[in-house]
């Protein structure tokens, strides 16, 4: 079995034609601008979604700078939903480093964003006209927009359905890994079948990829994380854990929970509270049964592709977005 | 003279069928989205870069629903820049309604912005191969965010020049309205020179617009305004009735101003110093002049345009931009 540094030395010079696009693209003449944008996209994280667009290319037999172009505008759009995120989360550490909203202020951060999303549409604006890329990505960023709107205003709703949460995340989150894995398609294949696999993988990921998340917010060390633990708690944000666990309590317990919950609680009291729900009904392994449910049905949905070195790749990679620890 | 109303007039039915555009392209099938993105696109303003677009089409010989589209693309990327601009300022009040952030929450708030600048990708996308708009707002939504991004990191800088303001204030407001005549001079003629010549216009006009934006904040009630007064103040902004004011200090009223251009300072403070540096430096007659300087050089440059009922309107329009009061 690959593992997911197997997966990127596969791709090795593919992943380092990304970053020198990444870099290129974000330039600004402003040194300043330049310098903020630089913290945030070279801030690292796995570089998911561009491994995805490269593996679904080769996939489809394309081969070629079109990957890496694609990679790098799906990743912005990513910093960019995640720097626009840690403003309105007041986080003050993403990847192990600061925020941009803590080294300069909520301003220069909401702008960073605004100013990946304009560096997006100047890299689309350069690509041939039948390009498929710019409606997929308009599609895609109105729905992940669409999806964090509902969770936003959903966000002091207590009586959020799993499946609402669901919806929700297919959305802020499925939506752009899907988008990888269709423009990677496209640039090897018209055959609309494989297409639509890829896109499904993706999305089934997208939401594997969420919950994990979600989970590993209570279950995994701050230095693994490279932000803080328990965030999600301490902000009273429901997840797909505090939401699954939820279904399962009496009426006794939900009033508990509704109450650590509320960010005035404390939060050691709310910790304990949470991690006694965890435990009484396995809160975790049941997390780790449904994402593996959705990789599961993303690596059979890869059946309609050829075998290929890409492909196994893929398969292995829903794998790991369960397994994985930060 | 034609006066605002006049003009407004002239072109009631290409703004009627913005308004419907606007209504129609930002609809959401998510009733929150639309309900929350619907209180800002119909928060009203005055319209002026749609009016641009329709009066700089005509003055190039087009009529048609395609100065529509980009009339309300346009329209659109402004009111994004204003509902990210509410949430960094906290302003409460907008155009005499409530902001977003004060009745949703700034989360809600930021992402609606994001959703806007993803309505206005998926109306470029729908449009023709060759068509210059997804090219010059792909430029002009970085420079926004170039201004914004300098601006906000120079906003503790006391030292600002009227230079270096004017150049920020060239790119976060000057880009779009310019950009807004050089769309609607690409739908009615392919002549370089006059296209220009309706850049030009738009960059003039759009710093006359800013200065007498800034000035207003200072000197008009805010039953006008639709916000609160001294809202520039009150934040300790530095805009251009301040910088000009500061150039003409001696250096017990420059530490003066510096010392009530803190939020701590005490308001009825800062606002009677601000006021007797107004006077005494005449920064009122100032800016008025500064700003006619550039509605002067806007209308100059359509000398190159023949002669048109529109053009004429874009001539009285650039008076406007001077001495409306709100």
């Amino acid at each position: 079995m690959l593992h997911f540094d197997q997966i990127v030395q596969l791709i090795a010079d593919d992943l380092g034609a990304v970053e020198a696009k990444l870099t290129e693209q974000t330039a600004s003449e402003y040194s300043f601008v330049d310098m903020a944008v630089q913290h945030v996209v070279e801030g690292g994280g796995k570089r998911l979604r561009p491994i995805l667009v490269v593996l679904s290319a080769k996939a489809c037999g394309y081969e070629g700078p079109d990957a890496h172009t694609l990679a790098a505008v799906v990743e912005l759009i990513h910093v960019a939903s995640l720097v626009h995120d840690d403003v309105l989360d007041e986080a003050s550490i993403r990847r192990g480093r600061e925020t941009l909203q803590t080294k300069w202020g909520n301003k220069v951060a909401v702008l960073v964003g605004d100013y990946l999303h304009a560096r997006v549409l100047a890299m689309l604006v350069s690509r041939r006209a039948d390009d498929p890329a710019m409606e997929i990505l308009a599609d895609t960023t109105q729905a992940m927009c669409e999806g964090e709107v509902i969770h936003a205003y959903k966000s002091g709703d207590f009586d959020i359905t799993v499946e609402e949460y669901l919806k929700i995340i297919s959305f802020k989150t499925g939506k752009l890994i899907a988008a990888s894995c269709t423009l990677g398609a496209h640039l090897g294949i018209t055959d609309e079948r494989q297409i639509a696999a890829l896109t499904t993988y993706g999305q089934q990921i997208g939401t594997a990829f969420q919950i994990i998340d979600d989970l590993l917010d209570f279950v995994e060390a701050p230095e693994k994380l490279g932000k803080n633990a328990f965030g999600d708690l301490r902000e009273g944000k429901l997840t797909f854990p505090i939401i699954a666990a939820r279904s399962r309590c009496d009426d006794v317990e939900k009033a508990k929970l509704e109450h650590v919950l509320n960010p005035h609680t404390d939060e050691a009291e709310a910790i304990a509270f949470v991690q006694s729900l965890f435990q009484r009904y396995d809160v975790e392994p049941h997390c780790l049964t449904v994402a593996q449910t959705y990789a599961d049905y993303a690596k059979a949905a890869l059946a309609a592709l050829p075998h290929s070195s890409a492909r196994t790749a893929l398969e292995q990679l829903a794998d790991y977005v369960v397994s994985r620890d930060a």
